[in-house]
């Protein structure tokens, strides 16, 4: 089983949430509703999450292929459904940029499987969004 | 469109998202993974963005009836797929602790309103999950 606890931390929106190890995140309304913008909204963590669930095994892919990943950093983006409550996204798009003298057939074969097949998060979102994916390789 | 970017902070794992307005959160991997610890696991995120979405609704709409809520906290707990790999959610559960004098009529019309109707996190894990609620109300 996995537990979060939420406990409000100021102002009416500003939550924290604590996972079973005590790591802790923020959370906070946009101040258009009466939020003070301490944390991220609820919708972007869903963002966050495909990134860190796709980038996690990215990593461990490359690793295994013994491609030496100097450094990645990744944008995710989101479409919301226009003037609904609720307003689910429609199309999520995933862009990882690894930086390395990294093989293109091994990164493209490692982020596909990532987005398309391992990551929960990303297979959760699939049910209700397109979720997409591209790539660049920085060997600086 | 939302917009969230990832960073990567530390080891294999440890990853910083942050969104336009600057508000970050850092996310990890299990050390059983060669991760250190140092964050919520992506997962880990649904349930948090299941926590807030519905909390912000059910504050919202209790703040609209002229409900004095003096705290709120929130417990989520989610049930994965077994020895799969993706592992969904199969089941989430959020159980709110109101305080206050709170009349209960109220409290149980702004989460069932918060979790069945309005909460976009909520619809967006319904599609894969059976997500289900409770509440309790300490009036000390």
């Amino acid at each position: 089983m996995v537990k979060i606890e939420l406990h409000r931390v100021s102002g009416d929106f500003h939550l924290e949430a604590v996972n079973e190890n005590g790591n802790a995140l923020q959370m906070d309304a946009s101040p258009k509703i009466g939020g003070t913008d301490k944390g991220l909204r609820p919708m972007q963590l869903l963002l966050a999450a495909l990134g860190g669930c796709s980038t996690m095994d990215v990593v461990s892919i490359l690793k295994k292929q013994r491609q030496e990943l100097k450094d990645i950093k990744i944008t995710i983006t989101g479409e919301r459904e226009q003037d609904e409550v609720p307003a689910l996204y429609t199309e999520v798009h995933v862009h990882f940029k690894l930086y390395g003298q990294l093989d293109k057939d091994k990164v493209e074969k490692a982020v596909s499987l990532s987005v398309e097949k391992y990551c929960s998060v990303a297979k959760t979102l699939e049910a209700t969004a397109e979720v997409t994916y591209s790539f660049e390789i920085i060997d600086a």
